[in-house]
């Protein structure tokens, strides 16, 4: 018998290292009052808990004590300081269930040495990879928490559970909705730089268009070139709010509606008019503020994001398969190719991704035997496409939010906020209230 | 027996290690049958397979394909091979979130490569350390197994659970019930060991009447040969089966009564005439088939169990407190003492136990929200001290088999057997039809 496989997990050998979380008790009510526990996702911990306001605006009504956690690897939760990247070996601790049992520690030293919090119910809250964190911590730790909110969680873009193209296709229809044209004139653009960047008075045209810092110089530049508007688009439509903020980019309100602006050409539009207008339109992403004085390819969201340790997360464990078709979506067709990925992964880490591991460990599709979990999911956002869309149990249940982009719910309320996300935010409230009255009726059994 | 010998290839950091597994697939009812997969505790698999006589005898009822797995780094799977002993550094790799792992992996590939397996559900079944691993693969891995049946497994027998001194009352109480004075006698015995051994000649004379292939030379050895007879007494109660038996040692029906019968006099016994008592107690363990030319004390039970790779287990994850006060108990006092325990961890590899950590990640008390796991305990078992002895949820239940020893259930029927555990393996029986049916209405969705 030939296998795939094994997952190794490790503690830190005899090492330790020093996570770091945030806590706000300011509105608790001891003892026993619940607490909410923001699960880190791959950044810097601060910059989650300045965008999650949700949990600040809910604190008093629950009596709460806020808990942000980082995750080991990002901000300055770094097990190995400055060489925690330096190579595999050093990486090899970082991983989702490793994550998941330093917040289990944390909670359980929390309550055996904070005066009052020994009985406290604990719910995990998070966005986005820190959305399936939260999900995955109430599968794999209900004894540490009572329930979980996981809001914008893909945990089924993993292999062979959602189709590799839906990711795309509603980045896609986000832009269809929000101008005349706009996805048409995206899909044409492709085929625009191809022909300008044909040529080399073509290039330093698009440089200058775009105001590139580093002027665009080989066919390689171009391939990059293209893959940071792709990138740009997907960035749009994921914080596609409908109030100004300043999530991955400071942005208008809707502004993607204001990206399509540049967009409404008709059919008889040039290369060189159309890439202009994409010229204006990457510009209300890269430079809303006007500060900027020249764009920077290699910048294309906050820095607040450890995107190097979600790359070797990705090369892993963390295994999402996306492809377009440039049918059903208005990007150049590109297949999903496991074999390229587990390659690039070799190159850069050293590594090769474990396909089936996520659906293995965090049961993929079959995790009806569980309770106790929210799943949040914005209609705008392209994260729907991996997301728990529909209610699996009468404890495990879905909530949409259709004019919603990236975990919408999670973020402070605003007077431009939908109905649909008032309502999901006042939902999931009722719901928290709901497991904390059960976790009280049946006190946990104290470990200490 | 007959069964197909496979190995499972897994990566261990950028290496592979061959875990091995027996198949017996003849009485499996394809596709969809259900597979029992007997997870493998700390020893050889093959001498689990032997002693798992239920397995065998329900197969052609269930139509069911059997799987015996056995555990990383016991018997023949060994991650760095000779070498996976040598040091903490290789010893790193030996947890039991990575044995679940494997098994994990085993069951979904099984799943994804044998004809007619895709949906057929598996049902997780082990004794003691492989019993506590069922419970928990299920607690842990819903989406793999429908359900455990955790035989004689002391889930709880962790610190703050249960009292310490109960694994030690239960072995005096049988003792106490299988013969006049012989808890009284046994209890008496330390003393008299103190006595006898404080001359040389006395020395001498112990040494003989034990038939000891080492003679007893210093005050060290008299603590160490105390230590061997209280472990030959718990493991008597452990194995004190209906039938002649050889589990850890070859030995006749009832042994407790058996070695009993070596000592059940009065008060008025001298301290020779007593220790003579316990020398031929001790023989019946030891030298049942009367083939032992002397008696060596490093060999208390078979050497199919891993031993050091147990200790280093209880060094790490799996620490359980044990105590004796003399009182309820017929052993010397001896209090439970972490700080020694870890010190004594850290000298023999390195590496520092974590007293709280198997309650952390296995929910100690707080599992209520799992479901379909039997927990089966024996009266006469000591590790009933540490098991589930009352049902939690309609669907976590217990079953108790007042005359049975350690998961009596797990082995083969005999005529001997009494009432209570021929009724408890029909009980079992049940629920996994049970669970199979509950499996087989809805299907799991296809991973592959």
């Amino acid at each position: 018998h030939l296998f795939d496989l094994c997952l190794l997990t490790c503690f830190l050998l005899d090492g330790t290292f020093k996570q770091r979380y945030l806590v706000a008790d300011k509105h608790w009510q001891q003892p026993g009052g619940p607490i909410l526990l923001y699960v880190g996702n791959e950044g810097d911990i601060t910059w989650f808990c300045n965008n999650t306001g949700f949990m600040w605006e809910i604190a008093e009504e629950l009596g709460a004590m806020l808990v942000f956690a980082e995750h080991r690897y990002y901000g300055e939760s770094l097990p190995f300081g400055q060489d925690s990247y330096s190579d595999s070996k050093h990486l090899n601790y970082l991983t989702s269930e490793q994550a998941l049992a330093d917040f289990a520690v944390l909670i359980q030293n929390l309550k055996n040495t904070q005066p009052g919090a020994q009985h406290s119910p604990v719910i995990a809250i998070g966005g986005s990879y820190g959305g399936m964190l939260s999900a995955w911590f109430r599968m794999k730790y209900p004894n540490v928490v009572v329930g979980a909110l996981a809001a914008s969680a893909p945990i089924w873009q993993f292999p062979g559970m959602v189709p590799c193209g839906d990711f795309y296709k509603i980045v896609t229809q986000d832009f269809a909705r929000s101008g005349y044209n706009c996805d048409t004139n995206i899909r044409k653009s492709w085929k625009a730089i191809n022909n300008v960047s044909s040529t080399a008075s073509g290039l330093q045209w698009l440089s200058e268009q775009f105001s590139l810092c580093t002027p665009l110089k080989t066919k390689n530049g171009i391939i990059s070139f293209k893959g940071w508007l792709q990138e740009t688009w997907v960035n749009l439509a994921m914080v596609d709010y409908p109030y100004e903020a300043n999530f991955l980019q400071p942005l208008p309100r809707w502004p993607v509606q204001v990206v399509c602006k540049y967009l409404g050409f008709n059919s008889t539009v040039s290369d060189y008019q159309l890439l202009h207008g994409v010229s204006q339109a990457a510009k209300v992403y890269y430079n809303y503020t006007g500060s900027s004085s020249c764009l920077n390819m290699s910048e294309s969201a906050t820095s607040s994001l450890g995107w190097l340790g979600w790359t070797y997360q990705a090369c892993t464990e963390m295994v999402m398969p996306m492809c377009t078709n440039g049918v059903q979506d208005m990007f150049e067709p590109e297949e999903w190719n496991f074999q390229v990925f587990s390659d690039e992964c070799s190159a850069m880490f050293g590594v090769r991704p474990r396909a089936d591991w996520a659906g293995t460990v965090y049961g993929g599709k079959d995790i009806s035997s569980h309770s106790n979990i929210i799943f949040s999911n914005g209609g705008l956002d392209p994260w729907l496409a991996g997301g728990v869309t529909y209610n699996i149990t009468d404890s495990l249940i879905s909530i949409m939010i259709p004019e919603g982009a990236h975990h919408l719910d999670l973020r402070y309320s605003n007077d431009h906020d939908p109905p649909s996300v008032r309502a999901a935010r006042a939902l999931e409230v009722k719901y928290f209230q709901q497991w904390i009255r059960q976790a009280t009726k049946t006190p946990q059994t104290s470990k200490t």
